[in-house]
């Protein structure tokens, strides 16, 4: 980049908000997803939305690519500069701007740390919530590009169920305010459309979120199986019996070894061969109800104990476990795979026993954790990024678990997004016409592909769409 | 049109698929928004997918522009060929396709009507949520095109949070398959984006929807009110004491006397001011505890009567005085205008006494009748269209009260979309950036603007992008 052109993005940012030394660049070389890696010419860091559209604009100008940035615990790869070009993050961006808790939202800037927006309203009984495993780091703005998920995503729905409005900038440094909170989209629905779209159409700036009601009760429960198909099975009971805890969650004996031996340690227990973490929310007497029918499922599926957390420490120690569970992981090696398809809740026994079987195959450590009650799963594979020849296999093996799921009438990713690590599989879902869809709405918002570009789309069509088949 | 091109797509859609006679045509002029309407040169009703995309390839190279149609039931003109060209109804396409009680989905021809998903599906204990006024009528094509609410809209959230996947015939004949039910839309959100995008971005052939159990216990209050401000004050009272019941619904007195004249005649009290119309849903023991709180505080706020549903058959009662209310208005003048407006929870009182205050100004019938747990006011102004002055007094009002909800924080559209009669109202919530990129995403799925031209973006952004100021 040309020294005056970092000159005059330091004018519009000031010194904070500009990182040009090499050493320091090195954190932005990836995300959650290690294996892939790029150092970006400049990481910059706006104060405002202001300075975000001015340093926008100077990019345009110079035709560079634009990578956005959370906190960077994304594990599809969304957050890496795979094609060079400028790192721009949102970690300076952190206000709450506005908490109306009448009518139940907030508009916060979107580098605020998820929880935080829960920890500055939940004194009026508020909270929000979705709650991604790394919600003490990851930002709004990186839960919006993602649409994130996490445990109580099962009652709540994710990230673009709470989302009610954006601020935006595009790549031309121009500003959308679509800012506004209502019921439902006027006109395109265009919030919706950018919630998920993986920093690809603009960054956003400023977030209007859907705050929701503290529930009166809240119980957790954590359920002892000496047998993961039959913790697996409990689940599918519980759907079938229309129950509805607010989350389900499954650990594995792996995981569960992992996170015993490291500060996460939550009390599993260690004989068992998975365990699942219940919670149940709402009205007394509705979760007393739920948790007595909950109980009885698992039970009659062989749990061998059930616990009750409590008190609210206990429930926190419960869930520090399962939100720790991918940090437990380093202990079985210096890197982690962590995979993300949803497989239809009927096939849940199933597949978790394809996953298994895909890593023995490739000689592979797998750890299972993942969010039962909506047949998402996470399948983790240990690793060492330095053996080429291993990561070659982590490689084969998430996609074969991807192909696996996808031919039982499952989906490619749950909550982790498409990013680079999925970008090939897309084919799996998607045909060349239904991709050159995405590609037309793609260029509606960056005609020269310089926002996260190299990600989502499959290069195939990217390649062929660059050749405008179709008069314009 | 040419008499070749007529007989062309006669031999793809058969003799039951074309009406080309005028007489039969007039049906097709407008759709309840009855205040501008335009006869199509022909009218198309395929009966497949396949038969759609063929038809849709000849009036692409003919170069006539196309509007879809469900049952005619919309409110906003979406379904009105203000341009001309030829009108695509899906009246033909009412199958179910597939029906998954395990993972709880549908997928079913976009003709079908609403409530026939719930005829067919009711026996599995389950249940399609978006329940319009027209649901008898109404198709789920249609729906998904206005992005349709309903009453119980205020628990389950409107048609897009129940839309899983499409099958959606382009512009140009090509169709994009998007109908694997997802937990999370892979890749951009294509599905969400064309809920609500009002018949503009192609025919929307196949939906797969959500199907939601059926509660173990609902129960319907009628609460009487002699003053309408008490009622609206009853609602905020149940939001801020956080209870949830499926539905909070008003009518105001002059509803109720239409109501009780017409077929649709629930033994709402003639000497009312205002009802409250109040649902629960849930287990047992919380249904109770709702319902004893909900009457505690309209009794607090004065209602002189508190009525409760002793069978299903009085519920039913209830609500189909509720549901046939439009219907009920062609008592007081041979036509309805129903305006939709979305107002913040807390000014519920204060902005229904300004649609009376301006209904009262322009010497107009104005009835109220609304969605008060969503904020979702409709106010209608019964009027006769044969009196220009009356119609352009009805035009002036829906205007004002448009600026004065936006101007209280308040949306534009709650369920019944933008079409023709909001369109030059979007420059109210939106900045010309806003619609300009609205229009670029148009612009992705239908380069030549054939597709339901003439609607939902302010004339003045269409033209000035016709002018493309911006390289592509």
């Amino acid at each position: 980049m040309r020294a005056e052109v970092v000159h005059e993005l330091r004018e519009i940012l000031g010194r904070a908000g500009l990182i040009s030394e090499p050493g320091r660049l090195l954190t932005y070389e990836c995300d959650g997803l290690a294996l892939l890696h790029e150092r970006p010419e400049l990481v910059l860091l706006p104060r405002t939305t202001d300075e975000c559209a001015r340093a926008l604009r100077v990019l345009h100008r110079e035709k560079i690519a634009v990578v956005g940035r959370g906190a960077g615990t994304g594990l599809s790869g969304g957050a890496t500069p795979v094609k060079g070009g400028v790192v721009l993050g949102t970690a300076r961006m952190r206000d709450v701007l506005e908490i109306n808790a009448v009518d139940r939202y907030a508009r916060v800037q979107a580098g605020l740390v998820n929880v935080d927006l829960t920890l500055a309203v939940e004194e009026l009984g508020l909270f929000y919530a979705p709650d991604p495993s790394s919600q003490h780091a990851c930002t709004l703005g990186g839960n919006a590009a993602e649409n994130s998920g996490g445990p109580h995503c099962f009652k709540h729905g994710s990230t673009t169920r709470h989302v009610l409005g954006l601020v935006i900038v595009r790549d031309d440094g121009s500003v959308l305010d679509l800012s506004r909170p209502a019921v439902d989209p006027v006109g395109y629905d265009l919030v919706g459309l950018f919630v998920g779209s993986e920093g690809m159409f603009g960054i956003a700036t400023e977030i209007t979120v859907k705050l929701t009601p503290t529930p009166a009760v809240t119980e957790t429960l954590l359920a002892i199986f000496t047998d993961l198909d039959a913790a697996c099975d409990s689940v599918s009971d519980a759907i079938a019996a229309r129950l509805e805890p607010s989350a389900l969650e499954i650990l594995d004996k792996l995981t569960i070894e992992a996170v015993e031996a490291s500060v996460f340690a939550a009390g599993y227990p260690k004989q068992a061969e998975a365990v699942l973490l219940i919670e149940v929310e709402g009205a007394e007497a509705e979760v007393e109800m739920t948790l007595a029918e909950l109980s009885r499922i698992v039970k009659q599926r062989g749990a061998i104990d059930v616990r009750r957390a409590r008190s609210a420490a206990e429930r926190k120690k419960l869930w520090a476990g399962r939100k720790g569970a991918f940090g437990a992981m380093g202990r079985i090696a210096p890197d982690l795979y962590v995979a993300d398809v949803v497989v239809p809740r009927t096939k849940l026994r199933e597949l978790v026993a394809a996953t298994t079987r895909i890593a023995r195959e490739k000689r592979l450590k797998l750890a299972n954790v993942f969010h039962a009650g909506d047949g998402n799963l996470h399948p983790n594979i240990s690793y060492d990024r330095r053996d080429a020849d291993e990561v070659a296999r982590v490689l084969r093996a998430g996609e074969e678990i991807m192909r696996v799921v996808v031919a039982a009438g499952g989906s490619l990713s749950g909550e982790h997004g498409i990013g680079i690590e999925k970008q090939a599989a897309m084919s799996l879902v998607f045909g060349d016409d239904d991709l050159r869809a995405m590609c037309r709405v793609r260029d509606a918002w960056d005609p020269e592909h310089r926002m996260n570009p190299g990600k989502l789309i499959p290069v195939h069509v990217c390649r062929e769409m660059r050749n405008a088949e179709r008069p314009r």
